[in-house]
């Protein structure tokens, strides 16, 4: 066992409750005082960067890393003023801690209220990048948590400095414990860090799925787990068909390694005829590869080639776009729930009905009637910063906010009240006014 | 492996996606004939229930049943007109399903919305009490899930005709599958349910703290886990002392067995002195057996045992007290962080800034002022049934009712946008006009 990762994580727990009592204005403060440390620091962080370029250049000649990784783990005065940018754009978001969620009067003198508060202590592990860091350590902050991070260990350096010179910069004021931000060094610390339940409120992988699933199996504390994407566009039989075609070409091309874009349209048998031809037409003239069950093929010919049985799970994460012929909106649904991953799933029509049946139905986090299923992403959801997009259940869906970062009590102020004032003959009775919430 | 588990699992999954369609018209409809059939089938369930009886009849003179877990499983007409009265509280909630929690325009025609909708499949696991059963059907019905219930052993007949009894009224409406609600029997059963990941979406054990680890031990779905209660009550040096000691009574004697009833008091050194010799008299004309820290001891002389030191964790569930004497609210802080359970605690004070930094700092699903700690409960807050009470801190904190029991997706409404419209030189603009939230 690693003593250094309990000792932090004890000091980090101790901290967190400091920070939970931290007012907007101190958060706010120290997050321009966090921006300006970088921005005055760019020699220093270009000198410390450079010890991991230089290993990931071998490591790239040797082919044991990405082109596109290796560009991410560079800085430059740039990349330092966009980081810096990023953190001031945390702190013009609103704080998230302390919004009153419910608000019931119970009784005279007797007011419940649900109020949003920090999780406590989270475990962030990264990827390579930076920007990772700097961003989750702002979120960190204005949601009042303390953050222990893991980042790639291809920034090893660079994620130190960045700790050091953000430690810095918080604890000029004094109310702010270093220990609010924490640098976690190695898989081995990491590993017992999931451990750590008792210290630890959640646990946020970004990266492979491969990493999440080693996450969540090796550790009991609650995991915000970030998404696989097989998302899907339906195409009704009253479908408008050129905004069909529109929507399809933006949710598969405008950027097709992200996990919100389209691997698999389903097309009513009425209008696949018509359709179809059209449809692959244009995704051709953009370099989409096609594949599509025995229908689609018998309508396209050799310009789609044959889906096997296993395929409707996968996410292609590029130009391929797999095409099913399907007979009407329960199918769509019946596909979209046993082959996607419940992330984002699109109907076009113009029929309201069907398309408020397809929105109870889709069992997914963002459920879309005619518009690109790119827009499920925090930035265009107006969450401000997005920590990375859930398709678990439980407390937070779809893209992940400052909102994913808070829990919530309930705090109750009475006047010295007892149950047993409430219980037999001649109890009082409880009054219950309160909020109540909007309807579809 | 059980294949009728699966095939049930599976047979349910299938029918969350039409439930999860069901309009609040039709699951109150249900509901209601849910409560006849009961009424209507009293002779029925008192004959099978006496299957149940006379086996428990036999394990409590062999003394491997207590008598209140016998006296709980034995139906009779009042208890079961009290289960049908359960039913109808039920029905007269709001639908949880189907709530706008967040309303955004991003822009002309591009409406987001963030909707309350089912889980999908529940499996909840519950002590051998008829009432439960009932109860639980209920709430899964209303919140729009299917849901598979295992019932403790001891009431095997008395759950499955129960199940039979319901799943027969529920189908006299054929929009609902009888697959709403399953009996599941049996250990082996259970452990082949919570394999079951693909199907199952919300794991809710009810019962013993050794129930609940062995569920989350054995399952990767998510777990509601319900509490232990080591509640604390600090009264602070600007207290009321006379509401302290009413507040303590009730809150330990009212109903000692149950999770929210206090079990130490956090008395500041400033009015130890001359407060607790009022308390512990108090408390001893009410049968309270008093445990002390060195402090309390020497105040009180012989009518309080000294507190082990490894003791502060524990919860007594009985006419037992733990008193311990601090310096001020930070040390009454750390001593509930770091020994209560994150149920209920409250602070006895006139002062509102300590009462303000007391709820900031203090980590737990209910902090309260000048109140009992048996208000920790759904029916008191106002929620209107309770699943449990939860001391973790991810969906649900505290008391749950039907809230608990729906997740939310997002529903984004358009006219056939493209992501790749905002982007770039002259890029449409988002709008981001919706609502905000209210601060404390």
């Amino acid at each position: 066992m690693n003593s250094d990762v309990l000792r932090d994580a004890v000091a980090a727990k101790a901290a967190a409750g400091l920070l939970s009592s931290l007012d907007s204005r101190t958060k706010d403060d120290a997050l321009e005082r966090m921006a300006s440390a970088l921005e005055g620091a760019t020699d220093r962080l270009y000198a410390t960067n450079q010890k991991d370029v230089d290993a990931a250049r071998a490591l790239l000649s040797a082919g044991r890393l990405k082109e596109s990784a290796y560009a991410r783990l560079s800085l430059n005065s740039e990349t330092i003023r966009q980081m810096a940018r990023s953190i001031r754009a945390v702190r013009t978001l609103g704080d998230p801690v302390g919004r009153v969620l419910l608000r019931t009067e119970l009784d005279d003198n007797l007011e419940l209220k649900k109020v949003t508060c920090p999780f406590g202590v989270l475990a962030a592990i990264v990827e390579a990048r930076p920007d990772a860091v700097v961003q989750l350590a702002a979120l960190a902050l204005k949601s009042g948590n303390a953050l222990m991070i893991k980042a790639g260990a291809e920034i090893s350096h660079t994620s130190g400095v960045i700790v050091r010179i953000l430690q810095d910069a918080l604890t000029r004021d004094e109310t702010i414990p270093r220990e609010a931000l924490t640098n976690v060094c190695g898989r081995e610390a990491v590993m017992h860090l999931l451990k750590l339940a008792e210290f630890v409120d959640l646990v946020i992988p970004r990266g492979s799925a491969e990493l999440i699933r080693v996450v969540r199996e090796n550790t009991r504390i609650p995991v915000l787990g970030h998404a696989d994407g097989v998302c899907h566009i339906y195409v009704h039989s009253a479908a408008d068909i050129k905004m069909a075609i529109n929507v399809i070409l933006d949710s598969k091309t405008q950027a097709p390694s992200t996990c919100n874009a389209v691997e698999t349209v389903l097309v009513d048998r009425a209008l696949a005829g018509g359709f179809l031809p059209l449809l692959t037409h244009a995704l051709r003239e953009r370099g989409v590869q096609l594949r599509g069950c025995e229908t689609a093929v018998s309508i396209c010919g050799q310009d789609i080639g044959r889906v096997e049985a296993t395929e409707w799970h996968t996410e292609y994460g590029a130009l391929t776009l797999a095409i099913r012929v399907i007979d009407g909106c329960k199918e769509a649904v019946a596909h979209i729930n046993q082959f996607g991953s419940h992330h984002t799933d699109c109907i076009i029509t113009e029929d309201a009905v069907q398309a408020e049946r397809f929105s109870r139905a889709v069992d997914s986090a963002g459920v879309f009637q005619n518009v690109s299923t790119r827009f499920s992403d925090g930035y265009r959801y107006g969450l401000g910063a997005e920590v990375g997009i859930s398709t678990g259940k439980l407390h937070a869906r779809g893209p992940v906010g400052l909102d994913g970062l808070v829990t919530y009590k309930y705090i109750l102020s009475g006047s010295g009240q007892c149950v047993s004032q409430y219980i037999g003959q001649n109890a009082r009775r409880f009054k219950h006014e309160g909020q109540s919430l909007d309807y579809v």
